[in-house]
């Protein structure tokens, strides 16, 4: 039986441009992407707010997955998050067109109570604050993965301290990583990160791979999925802890080796998702297909 | 028994700095970092030149190593390669500080006739036309493998594709990869680069490892080992050359699977030359710390 697993995150209304063309208000959002990802392992519950404009059935989207849908709020006064972001020629850098926080401004959606036994929990981005007012609202919860950026760690330290005290595994980009540790040394930022208090933290290098380091001091090194085709790399990191999380759950364990194969499958639904605009590169795929390319990717990395 | 192996390069004067400290006057060159780490698995025939001015006993730095030196020349007229260059805090960039080619931009020095047999054959650095003088030296090579950087590619292309067409591999930086093929996804630049008449690209990305691409369709990605402590990235190149072809030529093949192991070789080896200036990474360590770290390299990055 799989452990249940709990994702608290943004829906959005995305536009999005890059080299091989433009995708004009498609769905997003972490949650949304973090869901579909860890639906091809297991059930997932979903907590997020829309506005009464969300032109998005989030029902019909994950129809014939197992994501429940009771921690998904309407808001009727309010406005859906929207974004939009550019990436360059070389797909490297992305650049933020705008944001409309929206009803992401506002209170977080209540956790329902049939989610608050949650085992494994995944918090995507957003204020230290609600993160922590979010997990508040789970009562035992095994693993807690967290995600976190920029700007909370220059400005909502303090906050984000308090968080990682409670929580189990940062899953963050090589800067924002720097950035918290303040040392650029990889390896020895991951260390002074779980000092913060954390059992395991996961480094995204982009098409770099990723590096996890566990407070046991064991490490963990996976390129990026050898891929040739990348059209739209919006989802990404949502998709790895997705596929991350969706592991564990499915495997019922949260030792170092259970981890490892879990960046891998993190790395290899994330490879899905960059090759094609929005989710359709989740959409079109099953779980053989992931399997698959989990197998090749252990073939092209080991000797 | 082992399969022969060649190096040509340079024998160089460094002052290097980093923020670890500064090495003025120390010894170093592309074929003195390949031969040193090439030396921990058989011999090595060695084929470079110095000035009357050259401070280093290369017979004494190289004692108790299987390095044949019959290819040293000393030219009494002429003064030694100089090189100076300075690692920015984070060790990824370099500034070159000056370059004295002096018996660089001379004649190249000859490959003794007791060379000329050689099967693996390195061609370190230098003009692809001396590249090509050189290897026209060696009667029936089994195995080439050139490096160039982007000078040649700009200024050079017509002598590099004449020199690749005569080559079986290419060992590269990736921006030299991207610059070489016009392209900018790795694998796109790897096939378009092996389309120049190679078996094979090794394209290098520093501190995010390597890939590497067949003209077969066999790809290999493997991460940089985790190292905490980079004191002096130079010769790291040449370093994870000199294992790789140290390798081959130790286990007498060249099929996709050896390369690997050989990948997995020069990464190892080249992580022990940047946790220390020149050449002391390499020359405190036996072959038994190389396995051992090839051993856990393997660990940290399966699943």
């Amino acid at each position: 039986m799989n452990t249940s697993l709990l994702v608290t995150g943004s829906i959005g209304i995305d536009t999005v441009r890059t080299p091989y063309g433009v995708s004009e208000d498609c769905l997003g959002g972490s949650a949304v992407y973090f869901s579909m990802a860890a639906s091809f392992f297991g059930p997932v519950r979903f907590v997020g707010v829309v506005g009464a404009d969300c032109p998005f059935d989030l029902g019909e989207v994950f129809a014939g997955r197992d994501v429940d849908l009771a921690g998904l709020e309407v808001r009727p006064q309010s406005k859906t998050f929207r974004w939009g972001g550019s990436y360059a020629e070389n797909m490297d850098e992305r650049t933020t067109d705008y944001i409309e926080l929206n009803v992401l401004a506002e209170a977080p959606p209540p956790v329902p109570e049939a989610f608050a036994d949650s085992e494994l929990v995944f918090l995507a981005n957003t204020t230290p604050k609600l993160q922590l007012e979010l997990l508040g609202q789970v009562r035992e919860p095994v693993f807690v993965a967290v995600d976190t950026m920029n700007c909370w760690i220059q400005d909502h330290l303090g906050d984000l301290k308090s968080l990682l005290a409670k929580a189990d595994c940062l899953i963050i980009n090589e800067d924002e990583a720097r950035l918290l540790a303040g040392e650029h040394n990889l390896i020895k930022a991951g260390r002074i990160i779980l000092d913060m208090g954390l059992g395991v933290v996961v480094i995204k290098k982009g098409e770099s791979g990723s590096l996890m380091c566990s407070a046991d001091g064991e490490r963990f090194v996976l390129p990026a999925y050898p891929a040739s085709e990348v059209r739209d790399p919006t989802g990404a990191g949502d998709s790895f802890a997705g596929g991350l999380l969706g592991y564990l759950a499915q495997s019922g364990k949260t030792d170092f080796a259970t981890l490892k194969t879990a960046i891998a499958y993190g790395t290899v639904t994330a490879s899905f998702t960059i090759a094609d605009f929005s989710l359709q590169g989740l959409t079109l795929i099953n779980k053989t297909d992931i399997d698959s390319r989990l197998e090749n990717l252990r073939e092209v990395t080991s000797f």
